[in-house]
């Protein structure tokens, strides 16, 4: 008792030392800790472990035991988590390989947005839903979240399969297109549509990808080399690869695209001329990050308005669609690669993650959507991403991951 | 203009998406870059990277650009980062080697705390103010931002010097008794004296510190070790050595010390059984992070303040007395190591950093101190943060440092 009341007086003093802000380790604490104890739990029940960290992020949210909810700081260290993410997954992958399968890629980000848009738009329509509401769950389901398809990949070493290429590229793509989508949408449900406005964004960001893919790697690998020979900072390698990171994430933001789609581009660039040292140090930073990223998708899920069994059976019925859609839409632009790689590519677009939740909430913002049907887009948002894991391992089970490179483990 | 206009959709589209927080990418590229550039220009000037990086901070902050002010976000990113900077610090430090020496850290940590609090306090009442700002100024010079140090002492590979030893376990000791000082004057101020309270505060915090010391790494090791070898989770090393960082450093926090004691308590307790994997995944959340720490620090500063000349004057008596006090007070608890050693201590133990910062903080949003009195404090941690580096260099420069470890370089 007196004990608890002196450790009660440091937390005040402590908690008046650092007016509003929650206690970092705790929080650091609470996140990491859960997603590992349930990542070890999913593997031992011989599930991908990134299914329980997601889970994680439902549990100690809202929905369940309300420890956490979305706040600033969580949502900067997951957006780092994903920005790390993806900057690995790039430098794993090779440029001009991406490129030459473009026109593949562009049909199945085409068909990844056609169909699951007009059949998200449908179904609302037909549950008797107004038509703006329709759209923006439309938009919601056009999104993809590539991240957790790499996360699945890049930890069994497929990243360099020919779907597993697919799936990078056309996710790219997706993102553009994605941005034009919700541009469009945002314009219709403020009541005036700059076509012209819009045709110019759409031609900026395809441009800076396109300038940055096509020409990034020389470019900053020689930048970077010549630098590091010059530079006299400890650990210069790292510091110069992290400028690259942050500036063409920031570009990609600038442009329209999403951060993790410059980072990405970011890490292809520096693929061919990385010091293995700085992929280990990057490696460090994601390992901490990238559960914050994968919980708080998580954390945004809240079942409390699911009490309405029709809002229930809505979900379950876009829910259903936006899995369909994506492996319909996405799977036949990737025909030519054979029916498992349909699959393959399909499946590995699903997951609509941060992305769809995002839409979902500029829609909210915005006034136009009403919360029950915010609720169902961020249930399908989740539900995908947590459905893509295990399914991504079923048809990839035949696949021998690619020999680990000698330099992933030491010491 | 046409492009710009699209570009300005995009950006506004993108701020909509994320309502209130700024772009991540933008704000990271902004200090670790500014940081690793004005780090770059000190190397080639011959003087200490982390001068620069805190440098970077004044920069940028308010006193000069104006860029960006101290946020939630920023300011988790420093928190992170020297919790990360003092877990390395710790894997590197045996913690029998520290406890052997503790009798004599003890002196240097009471009359490291002693002669500044009363210097402080008779300067600000010399030059006339209240009796509870100078108060606060000598709670605020008592503090010990060890960071500094450690960041400058294990770059130069000298943290088992005996000195260096000294000045480790002296600043533990001296979080503690500058716990139960701020405890004592934020008491006064509010006008009650909790004397059992603050006996058993302290009783509390010594023993944690103690306990885990001691113990903490016989128990650590073997639980870790035996948990280890029975997880599935990939990277679960790491996962557990971030556990058992945040653990101890909230429960730090709980006790009332600062959490950076917990995190070095952390890294002492797993230095003899860790994984080197361990170690560089570790490295790369400091190399990412510590950046944010010292532009933080930095960043504190405001010079708007000293336009008028007495407080410039109290600035430098100030800063001219924290050096004095530190050097004379822990200079003379070091006695018994020599006169080169006694000169290493007190100097490794000068800068007051974040530390000295927030209990200026606490007195400025009790409302007991007045805005130039709290400009001053700032102003002196800042500058013995910044002095102390090049300082320690001259006084070590005769020190040959211990050979790097083989693990620590690979690729």
């Amino acid at each position: 008792m007196a004990i608890a009341t002196a450790g009660g007086i440091a937390l005040a003093l402590w908690l008046a030392a650092a007016p509003g802000s929650p206690s970092v380790p705790l929080a650091m604490l609470a996140v990491f800790g859960t997603a590992k104890l349930l990542a070890e739990l999913f593997e031992r029940l011989n599930q991908p472990g990134i299914v329980g960290e997601i889970l994680a992020g439902v549990i100690i949210g809202p929905s369940v035991l309300g420890w956490m909810a979305p706040n600033d700081f969580l949502r900067a260290l997951a957006d780092l988590g994903v920005l790390f993410l993806l900057f690995r997954v790039g430098l794993e992958v090779k440029a001009s390989e991406l490129l030459r399968i473009g026109g593949t890629a562009l049909l199945v980000a085409i068909l990844g947005v056609a169909v699951p848009f007009v059949l998200g738009w449908g179904i609302l329509l037909a549950w008797g839903e107004p038509q703006i509401e329709a759209i923006f769950m439309g938009a919601a389901m056009v999104a993809t979240s590539v991240g957790i398809t790499a996360q699945v990949l890049a930890s069994k070493g497929l990243l360099n399969h020919v779907a597993s290429r697919m799936i990078l590229a056309a996710a790219v793509i997706d993102d553009v297109l994605g941005l034009l989508v919700l541009a469009l949408v945002s314009s219709v449900a403020r009541g005036k549509v700059n076509v012209a406005g819009l045709a110019l964004t759409a031609l900026l960001a395809l441009g800076f990808v396109f300038v940055v893919a096509k020409w990034g790697g020389r470019t900053v690998g020689q930048v970077v080399s010549r630098a590091h020979a010059r530079l006299r900072v400890s650990e210069a390698y790292f510091a110069l690869a992290m400028v690259v990171l942050f500036a063409l994430a920031f570009l990609a933001e600038y442009v329209g695209v999403a951060a993790i789609v410059g980072a990405f581009l970011a890490g292809m660039a520096l693929s061919e001329t990385v010091d293995p040292r700085v992929e280990h140090l990057a490696q460090g930073v994601t390992e901490l990050l990238v559960p914050f990223f994968l919980a708080g998708i998580g954390m945004h899920l809240d079942v409390k308005g699911f009490t309405d069994p029709s809002v229930l059976l809505l979900a379950l019925a876009i829910l259903a669609a936006a899995i369909f859609a994506k492996l319909v839409g996405c799977g036949l632009g990737a025909w030519k690669l054979g029916f498992r790689n349909m699959l393959r590519v399909g499946l590995g677009m699903m997951p609509r993650g941060e992305v769809g939740m995002v839409v979902a909430q500029i829609g909210l913002s915005m006034g136009v959507i009403a919360p029950h049907i915010y609720g169902v887009a961020v249930f399908m948002a989740v539900a995908t991403t947590l459905l893509a894991p295990p399914l991504l391992r079923l048809v990839y089970r035949d696949v021998v991951p690619e020999a680990e490179r000698e330099v992933v483990r030491l010491g």
